[in-house]
């Protein structure tokens, strides 16, 4: 029986959840893995302020990193605080001395993941962070330990279940976005601010470390394209279900080569594609490998029980590891020959929404400035106004260049019969 | 950097995919995993029959097993012959010399487990089975190291490509069984002789070592309620359809305490279950643990390179636990207090429909029947044929213990008014 001792740095949702855990399952855990593992100490910002100080015993408690940093009883420490500092900080002086760091913090992971990384290998501890992406869903187990062998060539995802709540309401009620906002917040599932969600800073934090994972190579947030869904209106929705598809917010991850493109966007997804039917707080990733092909994976992607399941999963990995963590290989880091191209100017299906008037010659106007930018259409939605003399136009195109698209875009936004540009909605297949 | 010689017993679809994974990613597993993987033997049977010796060089094959077993270079062997001998005989010799077996072998698995494990403790050799369900989908995995720390309540799954194949043309193209299946076999997805699918034998298998795995519990074949696919009809498909299910060959396990119940057979599920739309030869697995709550993973069940892909994750997995293997705890083998309950009298819900005399009280002795024997009807569905006098009635009930509706259909077959049984199908939610 191997004996560890955890402190827990955080005792909000996730913090409480993996105490809850580790607590109530301490038999089956001796039992079946063999493990005896107890929480020796739990970090709080302060004793006024902490709504969850009724859940483990008040000697467990303290408010000094210093009682954990400097406990050599304690060999795993467990973030769950949110946020970059001062996380950042006790994440570093945990691993430099040489404790196993088991991280649900995507934030701060996303920003520091390779100082992080380094100060780890230096001690030889562990750094573990599946509660990041995806919640209770093992995303990052599942690319570290059953798709070793194949190379990657695309993660795909619905992995904030805020905006995937919004957006199912959107979609199933015809109700507006700040409407759905509002009942969200009211249920507690988005924020009293709400743009680290609705603007999409979340799932480019999950992204850039999901597509770190799966390509082998460094993925900064901000090579990350992001677009939030605070645009999405009411005739979005209607026009993607005349089209026959959902709108999706997506993390998109491909690599072919050297080349990696990584976004953040709403996306116009079949209503026949797995991901399409992922309702309301749930996350979904799909997971393309060269042997394994298709694999897609789905849970709750937050909440406090999942994420802790998460979390000591990763606390029971770490145990059995035996003292010899292993390390993320960056391809792209100083010193590394294989050097990776990140591509801006991506290939996508574009959904374009006009208003224009009516008079002859404007779909010609139109579709001319698509094709002098190489941007080939595929369907064409025309749909009058009731005052007889405007109309809204959709386009979908073929797959095209961004930055084609973008230029079209500018020109067909100078037309004298082109009233607005309503919007633009990228596609997947 | 750590050198590993393996050998492959066996050279078919999946022996095939797995040196050719080891061979075409040698150098991606020497940079990422920092493992020097080598195919040093490969068993076939004989050297006259074998369709893939062009796929390897010839000094590398063998028909004699002692080359493998003697040469004490080779660490990892991986077994892909199927069947019970003499895959067998060779599991438990490489094992007893301290060779990890990594094998794709389903029904010597399930059917020998229990010897294999003891055998491999004694020496301290892994054994690793990833392969054996789901093919490339990493199920057992997510539940070893992943969802370590929930108790898992139910597993219910997708687990046989071919009769998902069948029933989903069967479902989409209104065609009978022998037609559907003549046609699967044509495309190489049935077998000449196709019981072992089609009965639901493999699904046995596979059920054995999910749930076995899932509910720390030894559940040998001989428990596993099992009913195959070959009575379906298009009338079910089309009851199914009118009452808004789907019907999918599932394997379906439930722990409840100490009680636990596993079967495979025909199961109803409403066409929104997320289980109703995975198609043609796609598997998927739902998991519902108490802290992750549910989890589905989905991808390619079968095929070469989905199958060769979890089984070389499951030989990197063996290199990176240093000799330090972990065994199963089966809680209910001899010497464990924890006895667990076989439950055969499971509680489910029936879809039954009969071919009946229309005469007035019909309805009522049926219903009357059921009533009896404490099952309660939820929906009734009455169709007149075109000759006046008979209809079909199909009754769907509410959970129902097992037991008690097949006698309630020995009484209700006794009926005058009833001619025929046409077809009891499970359902679940």
């Amino acid at each position: 029986m191997k004996r560890f001792q955890v402190a827990i740095l955080g005792f909000g949702t996730v913090g409480s959840g993996v105490y809850r855990i580790l607590t109530e399952n301490h038999g089956d855990l001796k039992h079946r893995e063999s493990l005896d593992l107890t929480v020796a100490r739990i970090l709080v910002r302060d004793f006024t302020n902490e709504p969850n100080l009724h859940l483990a015993p008040r000697q467990l408690f303290t408010t000094c990193f210093d009682d954990i940093a400097q406990d050599e009883n304690i060999s795993i420490v467990v973030e769950c605080m949110g946020g970059v500092e001062p996380a950042r900080s006790f994440i570093l002086r945990a691993l430099e001395s040489g404790k196993t760091v088991v991280t649900s913090n995507k934030e701060v992971m996303s920003k520091h993941w390779y100082e992080f990384e380094t100060a780890a290998k230096k001690t030889g501890a562990g750094l573990y962070l599946e509660a990041t992406v995806g919640g209770g869903i093992p995303i990052l187990r599942t690319i570290t330990d059953s798709m070793q062998a194949n190379n990657i060539s695309r993660v795909m995802g619905i992995i904030n279940g805020t905006t995937n709540f919004i957006l199912t309401k959107m979609s199933e009620e015809g109700k507006d976005f700040a409407e759905v906002l509002a009942q969200a917040q009211q249920l507690g599932y988005a924020e009293a601010n709400p743009t680290a969600d609705v603007e999409g800073y979340d799932a480019m934090y999950k992204l850039s470390i999901l597509s770190s994972m799966a390509f082998h190579a460094h993925m900064p947030i901000d090579v990350i394209y992001r677009e939030g869904i605070t645009k999405l209106t009411r005739a979005d929705f209607e026009t993607a279900k005349l089209l026959g598809y959902e709108i999706k917010l997506l993390a998109i991850g491909k690599k072919e080569g050297n080349r990696i493109e990584v976004r953040v966007h709403p996306t116009m997804l079949k209503t026949t594609h797995p991901l399409a039917s992922v309702r309301g707080v749930f996350n979904a990733v799909f997971l393309t490998g060269h042997a394994v092909d298709d694999i897609m994976l789905y849970g709750r992607g937050a909440g406090c029980m999942p994420t802790a399941s998460a979390v000591v999963s990763d606390v029971i990995y770490a145990c059995h590891a035996h003292g010899r963590h292993r390390y993320m290989t960056f391809e792209n880091i100083p010193g590394m020959s294989d050097q990776v191209e990140l591509v801006r100017d991506f290939r996508c299906i574009y959904c374009v929404r006009l208003k224009v008037t009516d008079q002859p010659g404007t779909m010609a106007a139109i579709a001319d400035v698509f094709a002098r930018h190489g941007v080939s259409l595929k369907d064409v939605l025309q749909l009058g106004e009731a005052d007889g003399c405007s109309s809204h136009i959709t386009f979908m195109t073929y797959e095209a260049q961004e930055f084609a698209v973008q230029a079209a875009l500018r020109d067909i936004s100078a037309l004298p019969c082109v009233r607005a540009i309503e919007s633009v909605i990228r596609a997947e297949n």
